[in-house]
C-alpha cells in the first residue's frame, strides 16, 4: 500500500508533464467506456485524443492506477470520518405521571453528510435521522411536535397500529400542523417491533430532506432468538442528501463494533425511494422480523433487499474476526471511480485480545 | 381545517400583490431545494430572487403553507372522485355447453385516469384493467379475442400452467392476431390462484397502454385461511398512464370499504415496470399466497414489496376503525407538492353503527 | 405465420410508395403514443403529419402490423443465435498436492453480446461471465489472478465466509492488484451454495464491464430437494453491455433444454444494478435456497424478484412439454417495438420421442 501511495505522490509531485498527459489521455479513454448512463467526458477525451500519443505502456497503466488507487485508499483510511452532527441518537423521554414525553422540534438545519459536504436538511431536533425513540409495548407515549419549518407538517407512526386520530395523515386524521404551531400525539404503544416516524405531508420532499426517525418498540416478552449483545438501527436513505446510512455517507458512516462471539441485531429501515440490497461480507445474517412481525421461521442470507417503507430485523453471529464491508450491492450506490462513498459501512468483529 | 381553507381563500381572493410575490418567492426557493432528480425552477427562482425581498416572516410561511395545504386538502376532499369508465369489472361469461365463454375486444379508447386527465388507452372491452375473469379450478374456459387495434396482439395467461398452444406467445405458440382478426383460446383451468392475462406482443407498449386484466381462479377446496368477506383485486401500473391502481390515479382510486371485524383479501398484481411497496396504515397484512401458490406459513407485514409480474395475496383483519391510507411507499409515486396523487387509496373500516 | 410473412415480404418487395408512406405515417403516430419516458419521434411525426393523409384503413393497419411482426418473428426464428464467445464455462482446475488451482487472467476483450453487437468487456479468461468455478465444501482452492487490465483490481468471493485476508477488498483486506501484477488467493471452502466472485475495486465499472463469475459450492451432504438432472447457472446483468443473461442478449441467449419429467435447478445470480423479476411460462418454480442458504421451507412462484447481489436457487419440475418463454418481467428489459431482446431465454421441455 505504501508503494502505491508513494508512486502516486511521486507522480503528482514531480509533475512530469509528458507522463501526466499520457495518463490523462488514458483516463479520458477509460472514462468514456463507462456505463451508458454516464455522460462520456467527450470534450476532455477529444482534446486529449487530438494530441497524437504513443500507445500506453504498462508503466502508464500503473501510473494511472496509482492515481486512482490513491483516491480509493484515501477514502478508506478516512473511515470513520468525523463530521458535525449525529443522527439517530437515543432520546431519553421526560416522565409525566407515567407518560413518556418526547419533545421534538422540526426545523431547517445545515447537515454535514460527509466531510465538507453540507446540505439543507429538515430535521427533528437537529438530527438526521431524528432522535431514536425506544419504548416498550404498552407504554403510554406523548410526542409533542413544534413546527419551525416554512411548511405545514404532521407525523405518521409507520407500523404502529394506533387509534385513527393518532395516525398523522393531514385532512384525514388531523389538521396539518402549520408553521409555528405545536401539536401533541398521545397513545398507548400497541405493537412491538422496528417502526418509524416520519412526515406524512408533502412527504416526498419532507422525508427526503430528513423528517424521519426510528421508533423502536421492545416487546414485553422477548423471544430467545431476538436477544442480542448489540442492537443497531440502520436507516437507509437516498433523497436529496444522496445515499446515506443514518444520515451520513461513507467515509462518515458509523461502523458497528462487536466482539468475537457476540450477537448483533441490525434493524434495517428504508426511508428512501429505491431498493437497497444490503450485503454483509464474511458472515451471514439471520432474518427474524419483517416490519416488526416475526417471520414464521428464521432464514439466512448475506444480501437482504430492503424496499422503501420496509423494516427487516436480522441477527448476525459474529464468528469471523475482521473489518467486514457492509454495503448496498447496487454498486453505483457504494462506489465511483474515486472510491467508495454513500451506502458503505463496516461490521468490525474484534478478537478477544485485539 | 376550515381555518386553513379560509386563510387560503382569503389570500387568493384578496389578491394582495405584495404578499403574493413574497409567497411566490418563497415557493420558488422551496421548490429549488427539491430532490436532485427534479429540475429546479431556476428561471422562476432567479427572477423572484432578483427582486430584493425582506426576510420571510412566520406570517409569510403560514400564508405559503395555506396555499400548499389547500391543494392537498382539495385532493383529499375529492376522494373518491368520479371519472368516466371503471376497470376490472367482474365479467359474466356466456355459457356454451358448460364452457364459460368470454368475449373480449381490444381497441383504442380514451381513458380518464383522474378527473379531467384523459389518455390514450388500449383496452379490453373498453376497460383498464380489462374485465376481471373469475373462474373455478377445472372450469373449461373459452376466450375469444377480437383485435380492433392498429397492431397485432396476443394474450398470455400469466400464471396459468396451460398446454403450450394456449400460452399466447406469438411465433412460438401461435401466430400473432392481426388487426381485424379474431382468435380463440380454450382450455381447462389447471391451477388456482391470482393470475393475470395480458398482451405478449410488443408488450412493453401494449401492456403499458392497458392490455391487461386479472384472471382469478378459485380453488375447488379453499383453505380456511383464505376465506374472506371481501375479495379485492388491486392491479398496480406505472406505464404511460402514470401511477395507477386499477387504472385510476388518486383521487379517482377506489376505496375498499369493510365493516369492523370483517376479513378483506387483497390480491396485489403488478403490471408495471417498477416495484411498488404497498403500505397499509393502522393494521397489518397477513401474506398467504405468492403468484397463486400458498406460502409455507402465513407471515405479517405492513409494507409489501410487489415486483413486476408478481402477485401477492394478503388477508387483512379489519380490527381498527377508520379511513386508513393505503399507498405505494415510494413517496414520489404517491405525493407531490400539490398533494397526494397516483398510487394512493384507502381501506375504510366502518364501525357497526357508522 | 407464413401468411403474415408473405404479406410483409410482398409489402417490402413491391415497394408500393403510397402504401409505404401511409404505413410510415401510421408508425410515426403509433410511436408518439409510446411511454412518456421515450422521446416521441417528433420530427418524423410532424413531417409525416404535414402531408395530408387519408384516414388509415384496416389494410393500412395490417400492412404496418406485418412490418412490425416480421421484425418480431425474425428475432424469434434466430433464437438461439450464434455469437462469438461463451461465458460461464465450467473450468477444470489444475490439481497441486490436493489443492484445486484456478488460474484467471483479467483483460480487456471485445465481446459479442448479440449477433454483430460487440462491446468492450473486461473479462476473466476472455469470458463474460468468467469461468464457472464449481468446487465442494471443504475443498482447498487456490485462485491465481493475473491482472492485464489498465486498472488495479481485486476479487471478492461474494457469499463465501472466508478468513478476513481472503475477502478481496483493497486497502482493507489486501493491497490492490496493480496492472501487470499477479495475486494468489487460497482458502478452504467454508460454506456450500450458489456464490459469486467479482471485482471489488472500482466495481461499479469493473463488474459492469464483466469482471464477475459464478462460484458454486456443492455440499458434502446434498438434501433430497436439491437433487436435479440439470444444474443451470443464470447470471443476470444490466451494465454497459445492456440487459444480459450469462453475458448474452436475446436471441443469443442460451435455452435450457430438458426432457419431460426431469428436474432443473436454476441458480439465479444478479450482478447488475437493477432488480429483475424472472418469469417462467408454463410451470412454476420451487424456491429452495437464498444466497446459498436453505429456505426454512420450499415455496412456489412463477415470477421471482432477484435484487443485485442476491442468489436464489429454484427447482423446476418439467411436467409441461413446450418451448417456454423465460424472461425478466420488467417488459422494457425484454421487448421493444422491434421484438424481444435482452433478458429473454426459453426452457425447452422435450417429449420422450421429440
Amino acid at each position: 500500500m505504501s508503494d502505491s501511495t508513494a508512486a502516486t505522490d511521486t507522480l503528482l509531485r514531480t509533475g512530469n508533464r509528458r507522463d501526466f498527459l499520457r495518463v490523462s489521455a488514458f483516463t479520458a479513454v477509460a472514462a468514456s467506456t463507462l456505463s451508458a448512463c454516464a455522460k462520456p467526458a467527450a470534450d476532455v477525451a477529444s482534446t486529449a485524443l487530438a494530441v497524437p500519443v504513443k500507445p500506453l505502456t504498462l508503466a502508464d497503466h500503473i501510473a494511472a492506477a496509482n492515481v486512482m488507487d490513491a483516491m480509493h485508499e484515501k477514502g478508506i483510511k478516512a473511515f470513520p470520518a468525523k463530521t458535525e452532527g449525529k443522527g439517530n441518537q437515543l432520546m431519553q423521554p421526560r416522565l409525566d405521571n407515567g407518560v413518556k414525553v418526547y419533545e421534538l422540534t422540526a426545523s431547517e438545519v445545515q447537515w454535514e453528510v460527509e466531510p465538507g459536504r453540507r446540505v439543507t436538511a429538515w430535521a427533528y431536533n437537529g438530527q438526521v435521522p431524528g432522535p431514536q425513540i425506544r419504548v416498550r409495548e404498552g407504554d403510554r407515549v406523548r410526542l409533542v411536535l413544534k413546527n419551525e419549518l416554512p411548511e405545514s407538517t404532521a407525523i405518521h407512526f409507520h407500523g404502529l397500529e394506533l387509534p385513527f386520530d393518532q395516525d398523522g395523515v393531514p385532512f384525514i386524521t388531523q389538521p396539518p400542523i402549520k408553521p409555528g404551531a405545536t401539536y401533541t400525539y398521545e397513545f398507548v404503544v400497541p405493537n412491538s417491533g422496528s417502526h418509524m416516524y416520519h412526515s406524512h405531508l408533502n412527504a416526498a420532499k419532507q422525508v427526503g430532506l430528513g423528517l424521519l426517525g426510528a421508533f423502536i418498540v421492545e416487546p414485553k416478552q422477548p423471544r430467545a432468538i431476538e436477544k442480542s449483545d448489540i442492537d443497531y438501527v440502520m436507516v437507509l436513505n437516498d433523497g436529496s442528501h444522496g445515499y446515506t446510512l443514518n444520515g451520513k455517507g461513507f467515509p462518515a458512516t458509523e461502523p458497528i463494533v462487536a466482539k468475537l462471539g457476540q450477537k448483533v441485531r441490525v434493524r434495517f429501515m428504508n426511508e428512501g425511494m429505491m431498493i437497497h440490497p444490503m450485503h454483509l461480507h464474511g458472515m451471514h445474517m439471520t432474518v427474524i422480523d419483517k416490519d416488526g412481525w416475526p417471520q414464521p421461521a428464521p432464514w439466512k442470507c448475506d444480501t437482504l433487499n430492503i424496499a422503501p417503507g420496509e423494516r427487516w430485523d436480522v441477527i448476525i453471529n459474529c464468528t469471523n474476526p475482521g473489518t467486514w464491508a457492509f454495503h448496498c450491492h447496487i454498486l453505483p450506490h457504494a462506489e465511483t471511480e474515486h472510491g467508495m462513498f454513500g451506502m458503505v459501512t463496516a461490521l468490525i468483529v474484534q478478537k478477544p485480545n485485539a
